[in-house]
């Protein structure tokens, strides 16, 4: 990843573990990531699990050959939040040649669910 | 809406246009909204639609006596797109007593998909 | 397409319309596709919905080197309904080299809503 | 559940086990449940997740006030099956006054993964 600032500096998204099939990441419920009446913005949960399934699928491609790109994204809000941090669990359901699919948890400091994702990637062979 | 900073200011995203049934807003592709590859996040555009959907929604309930909250989101990535503007222009599909639909659709300037959406969001009775 | 027994018949699903982008199909709604309370199974209507997508993008494909298969679905039900026939409007949103996006849409008789889905199909290379 | 026919018999569909946020059902891969080139079609497994979430919620309603209808579903197909069994796993992740949210696998005899879906079912209150 390059050095370069990106919605996960707007949105204050920090990656705290990244390993295979496996992406932990954390977001303040704050100023930057609340809807105008004070909780926390449902497109800022689709927001970190995407940024989960996308750094989670970049570390298992092969960087020489491949690329990947986000698909599709489904969310539901389970339940409201207005300060704090919230931290996302992506898992990897499939691992396919052409697609990968991850299932992403949100929760609460108490590890109550905050909203559920689910994510397809596609792997994308880079022309050389 | 109350004057408060939110993730609208975040990624830089501005309601254009405000009807019954009918939303506008556009959101810059910089940095803001950005994946570390330099192209729109795309997150981002699932916070601009539900953003949409949201503001849409408020618009429409009693707000004497109701509220909304997002239920559930879904997105499809149609097309990448590095800087400009991307344009969501949200419709209303549904108009039930508990829950509405919309459709949104996310464009660059010449009027090509970027990304489509669909948004369920509960009307919700308050509490006197 | 082969000439075997399929959901379709199942279900008494008929394509009455197939152009490039463009698919109708209709559906009863009788006890082969009720739930037990006697209304529209939701899970008729998707089975609906992708067979809609499906056939339109076979019909898109080069069949000498290209077949196709559903990655994802979603749907909204919106409106319930207890007996006559609904039909499915299916339109391609994007018809990209390796994903087709389909927007489907299912009424009744008087061109009312039942349900919105969106249906990601993947363009296979075949082997030879 | 009344006596009546319903797409669970179209599709051959079996509840083998009801708990408390938990179901189980199977459904054959055979000429009821194939498309047209004799493999499972994807909407069969949709509609066998959906039976599996309304099942599962209507077990969790108090019948005498409350009803359920599902409101949104979504899937995604892992994996092709052409002959045998399928089974769906149902839990429920999210029981709230007003809606329920469901996780379904789907899998094969070998515990495969074949489908994942996830089901948001809206609890309704009768009118007396």
């Amino acid at each position: 990843m390059l050095e370069r600032k990106t919605l996960l500096d707007s949105l204050g998204i920090t990656i705290t573990l990244l390993e295979e099939g496996h992406v932990i990441a954390t977001m303040p419920v704050d100023e930057r990531t609340h809807q105008p009446f004070g909780v926390l913005h449902g497109g800022a949960s689709v927001a970190l699990a995407e940024t989960v399934a996308s750094v989670g699928s970049y570390h298992l491609v092969d960087h020489a050959t491949e690329g990947c790109v986000g698909l599709e994204i489904n969310a539901n809000h389970i339940k409201s939040k207005s300060e704090g941090v919230v931290t996302a669990h992506g898992t990897i359901l499939h691992r396919g040649r052409s697609t990968m699919v991850w299932d992403i948890k949100i929760v609460d400091e108490e590890e109550k669910l905050i909203c559920v994702s689910r994510c397809t990637v596609a792997v994308i062979k880079l022309k050389k």
